[in-house]
């Protein structure tokens, strides 16, 4: 069970081969994780070509583990082949809303993990891409995704090039609550983040940036305000395009 | 590795006690998965008392593996302690939007799966609620979420009274794309779908519900349109009335 404690993100890769049939197989293991209803609202584009990599990459601003990596994997939220299926059996399906876009976002993401846990125990690493959500028009243009399909997140993997720490976490006691939610005092927010913000690599980000604190490094550095609307608006427009936020009058 | 392709959800759970301090050790273990810019975007609350579970019980349509279960671990997307202490450092967060929304439940999801793993490899029993974002708002409730806090996904467990079949999937060509989106065509759909609805169990499910087909079971029982729509404007409400849609004019 040591696995779980000391797994790390790894960005950079060897030239290691990584064999179509490896991804394949270990993609069969992990669609064994749970999904929705057994409806299984995913789909997994692989891309190993350079073109590939090249079409993908402003898409997540060119963060080079994607175009060292052995694999670029696109997990999609993916409602279109179920209700093709639906529609050419005769049936009406109506899963053109928010609630379905939830539904296959989730069946996506849990299947994602499960590839995750599975190809780092077989001493492979990954990245996830969290830029996927941020720039999902220009991942459906270059993966060509139909309508009901959505990328929701991105695993880049390969062979490890690199030997990372392990990353801090929070204790979890921040973010364990008994019965009923624990509101976060300033006392508790204080004991929480103390650690966090006392972190050599932090202490360094703060003054690299000519912050006043390490918070200030994630709202106005990071993930500030006018990123995270520009980006939602963007977003919503794309679940509006891809059919998810269809309005039945 | 043979786990992964031999895991199933347990839904009925036997009466072996499972201690707080295994729940707490395993979550302890499930933080080191992958989380959004080392934000852990998450919150767990644990529901053991009999009392909490009829207060959860209703939102999740009263499924016996709920009240049954050693353990109700309800995973929230929650930007709320992130803002407080970004607020707390005089920083200017930004968190009410739909991005940031998603970013924390994807947290949460992969907290959850992380979590379910260990669990399962620890010889327990899982179940994953859907129900979590259909009735978020009961839930919200039942637990005292603060804003910015939102249920996407629940999880019931216990050490296992069943020992059931290994749940069928789609072969995994049918949603593996190479490259890019491989479309649906009628004849991939026919043999994608074939053997599932010749399954005995759905075959019965056809001629139980008296419908034309498996997909009908799906669109006219299971998830039929007027239930998407209408979770689906319940749920937009609770991620308004959470604080994720705040409108900067």
């Amino acid at each position: 069970m040591d696995y779980f404690k000391t797994r790390r993100t790894i960005r950079r890769y060897s030239d290691r081969p990584l064999s179509d049939e490896l991804i394949a197989d270990m993609l069969d293991k992990a669609i064994h994780a749970p999904t929705c209803g057994s409806m299984q609202l995913y789909s997994v584009v692989v891309t190993r070509s350079d073109e590939g990599k090249s079409a993908l990459a402003p898409a997540h601003f060119n963060q080079p583990c994607l175009t060292g990596a052995q694999a670029v994997l696109t997990f999609c939220a993916d409602f279109n082949r179920f209700t093709r299926w639906c529609e050419q059996r005769g049936a009406d399906p109506g899963f053109d809303n928010v609630q379905s876009f939830i539904s296959a976002a989730l069946d996506a993401t849990i299947l994602a993990q499960q590839f995750v846990t599975i190809a780092e125990m077989n001493g492979l690493g990954t990245c996830y891409l969290g830029t996927t959500s941020w720039n999902a028009p220009m991942i459906i243009d270059a993966l060509s995704l139909p309508e009901l399909v959505v990328p929701v997140i991105t695993v880049t993997v390969g062979y490890p090039a690199e030997s990372p720490e392990v990353q801090p976490r929070l204790p979890v006691s921040a973010f364990i609550h008994t019965e009923k939610y624990n509101p976060n005092s300033s006392e508790r927010i204080d004991s929480m983040y103390g650690e966090f913000e006392n972190l050599p690599a932090n202490r360094a980000y703060v003054t690299e940036n000519k912050k006043d604190s390490l918070a200030h490094v994630f709202t106005d550095v990071r993930y500030p305000r006018e990123a995270n609307e520009h980006f939602s608006h963007i977003f919503t427009e794309m679940l509006r395009k891809a059919g998810f936020l269809a309005e039945k009058a």
